[in-house]
C-alpha cells in the first residue's frame, strides 16, 4: 500500500457515485424544473464524502463497494436534501452554497422546499434497490474463463454478494434514525432553537453529535452491516464514525471563521452573523483544532482491529483534518 | 354483513392507527419543541384514511390488519407532512387546517420545515419495521387453550404472519415512488407552478394524479403487495385506489368552494385567491359533482373480483363522494 494516494482513491469513488446518479437522474420527468432544481443541488459539486465513507467501510469489511452503490449513494440525497433546506430563507438565509447561488434563490422557495422533500424520498427508494449491478448479473452468467468481457466480474462470479433484504431493511432504518428527528433534523432543530443563546457545552455536543455526526457514523456502519461483520468491527467503526463525524463538524465551523468565501464556496463568517453556538465560539480557534487531532487521533486507533484493509479509512480521517473546503 | 356500518368501521380503524401512532410518539425526546410540532400536526384530528384503506385492501386480501400497522401508520407520517410543507407561507400560505393554527403559525417557518422533513424521515424507519405487534408474540407464548389471555391471540398463534422483508421493501419502493419526485412532491411542484395560470385538462389530470391519486393508490395497494395476492387482484385493487383518489381531490376542491372555514377547518376559498387549477374552476361544480360519482362506480366496479371481504372498501368509496370535511 505504499504507492496509496487518498486523492487518487477519494476522486474513484466520488467518480463511481457521480456516474450511478448521473445515470439515475438522466431520465427526463415532469415537471422538469423540480427534476432539473434536485439535479442543480445533487451536481453542485460535492465531495460525496458520506457515500466513500460507506465504500470505504465495506471495502474495509471484506465487500466489493460496486454492490452497495444504491444505498451509499442514497445517503449524498440526503445530505443534499439537508443542505437546500438548511439554507432557506426560514433557516440561515444563505445565498451561496459551494461556490453557486443557493436552491431557492434560483428556483424559488416552494420549490426549493419540494426539491428536498423530493431528494430526501427519492434517497429511501434508492436505499430500498435490491438490484445488483447489471455489469456484475452479465458476468454472472458468463463462464469466468469466457472472454474479456469477463474480466472483473470474474471475481464477480465468485464473490458475488446480493443483497440481503433484512439487512437493507436494517440499514434503512439506521439511516432514517441518523437523518431524522433523533438525529440530523433533531440536530438542526437545536442549532436553530440555539441561536442567539449563550453558548454551553452540553448544547453543543448535542447539536454536533445530532445535525452532523450523526447521519457520518450511519455511513460508516452501513459497511458493516451489510457485510454482516461481528458486533466487534461494528464497534469500533461506530467509535472511528463518530469521532470523525465530530471532526467534521469542527472544521466546518473552523473554516466558517477562517476561511474565505471563494474557497468555501459559501459566506465565511455566516456562524458569527447568525449567532449560532460552535466550537470555536466556545472554546476559541486554537483549542478547537486542538480538539479536532484529538478526535481523528481516536478515529484512527479505533481502526486497529483492521489491518491495511482499514488504510483507506486512515487516510480519510487524516484528509477530513486538513480540508480547507 | 348486513350490520355493517361504514362509521362504526372507520372509527374502530381510525382508533387503532392512534393508538399505534400515540404509543410511538409518546417517548420524551430532544429538542422538546421539535417533538411537540410534531405530534401537534399527527394529532390534529386526521380522519387517517390512507392507513384505513391500506388496512382495509390488506383485510379485502385475506390478511389479519394487526399485522400491517406500522406499515399503514407511516402513510399517515406522509400524509401530514405534506400538509405541513403544503400550508408554508412560500406554498399555500394557509393559517388554518384542521380548525386549528398551520405548524408555523404555532413554531415558526424553520420549526415547520423541520417538522416536516422529520415526519417523513420517520415515516421510512415505520415502514421499514418487521416486528408484529406484542400482544401478538405474547399470545404466540402461550398454549392456545390456556387462558382467557389466549382470547385473540388464539387466532395469533395459527395464523401469525412475520412481514417478509422483501415485501416490506417492496412496498418502501412503492411509497416513496408515490410520496416523491415522481408522486406527490411532483404533483405539489406542478400545483405551485400553475398557479395563475389558463386552466387545461391535462395539467389538471397531472395534478390530481399526482399530488393525491398517487398515495392513495399506494396506500390501497399496500394490502395485496403485503398479502402477496395475484396480479389480478393488484390490478382490481390498483384501479380501485386510482379511483378513489381522483374522486377525493375533486371532492376536496368542491368543498373549497362550497363549505364554510368552521366545517372545513380550514379557510374556504383559499384555492381561488391562490388561483389554483382545480376541477371546479375547469369544468363547474355540478360537472365535477358528476365526475366525482362517475369515478366512484368505476372504483365499486373494480372490486367485482371480491366477495363480502371488500365490503369496507365500498363502503369507503360512497363514504368519500359523501364526505362534507
Amino acid at each position: 500500500m505504499a504507492t496509496f494516494d487518498i486523492k487518487t482513491y477519494l476522486k474513484e469513488k466520488r467518480d463511481i457515485v457521480d456516474s450511478y446518479l448521473k445515470s439515475y437522474f438522466s431520465i427526463p420527468s415532469e415537471p422538469s424544473v423540480l427534476h432539473e432544481a434536485m439535479r442543480y443541488s445533487l451536481f453542485a459539486g460535492g465531495k460525496r464524502i458520506r457515500p466513500i465513507l460507506a465504500l470505504a467501510s465495506y471495502e474495509a469489511c471484506g465487500g466489493d463497494p460496486e454492490d452497495i452503490i444504491p444505498q451509499a449513494a442514497a445517503l449524498e440525497l440526503i445530505h443534499t436534501y439537508s443542505l437546500i433546506h438548511d439554507d432557506l430563507p426560514a433557516m440561515d438565509n444563505d445565498d451561496l452554497r459551494r461556490g453557486k447561488p443557493t436552491s431557492h434563490k434560483v428556483f424559488g422557495e416552494a420549490m426549493a422546499i419540494l426539491t428536498g422533500d423530493a431528494l430526501l424520498t427519492e434517497a429511501f427508494y434508492m436505499l430500498s434497490s435490491i438490484k445488483v449491478q447489471s455489469s456484475k448479473l452479465k458476468a454472472q452468467s458468463l463462464p469466468p474463463f469466457n472472454s474479456p468481457l469477463s474480466k472483473g466480474g470474474h471475481r464477480g462470479v465468485t464473490e458475488l454478494r446480493t443483497l440481503n433484504s433484512e439487512l437493507i431493511l436494517k440499514v434503512i432504518r439506521e439511516v432514517a434514525m441518523a437523518a431524522g428527528a433523533h438525529g440530523m433534523v433533531g440536530g438542526q432543530a437545536q442549532d436553530i432553537l440555539s441561536e442567539n443563546s449563550e453558548p454551553d457545552r452540553d448544547t453543543l455536543a448535542f447539536i454536533h453529535l445530532h445535525k452532523t455526526a450523526a447521519l457520518i457514523t450511519a455511513s460508516v456502519r452501513m459497511g458493516p452491516i451489510l457485510a454482516e461483520s461481528g458486533e466487534d468491527i461494528l464497534t469500533a467503526l461506530t467509535k472511528y464514525g463518530e469521532n470523525i463525524g465530530l471532526t467534521f463538524q469542527i472544521i466546518d465551523d473552523i473554516l466558517d471563521i477562517e476561511g474565505n468565501t471563494y474557497e468555501l464556496g459559501k459566506p465565511a463568517g455566516s456562524d458569527e452573523r447568525m449567532k449560532k453556538m460552535t466550537y470555536p465560539a466556545l472554546f476559541g480557534i486554537e483549542h478547537s483544532r486542538q480538539k479536532a487531532k484529538e478526535l481523528i487521533s481516536k478515529a484512527i486507533d479505533a481502526l486497529k482491529i483492521f489491518s491495511f484493509e482499514a488504510n483507506p479509512l486512515r487516510k480519510i480521517a487524516r484528509y477530513l483534518l486538513k480540508r480547507r473546503v
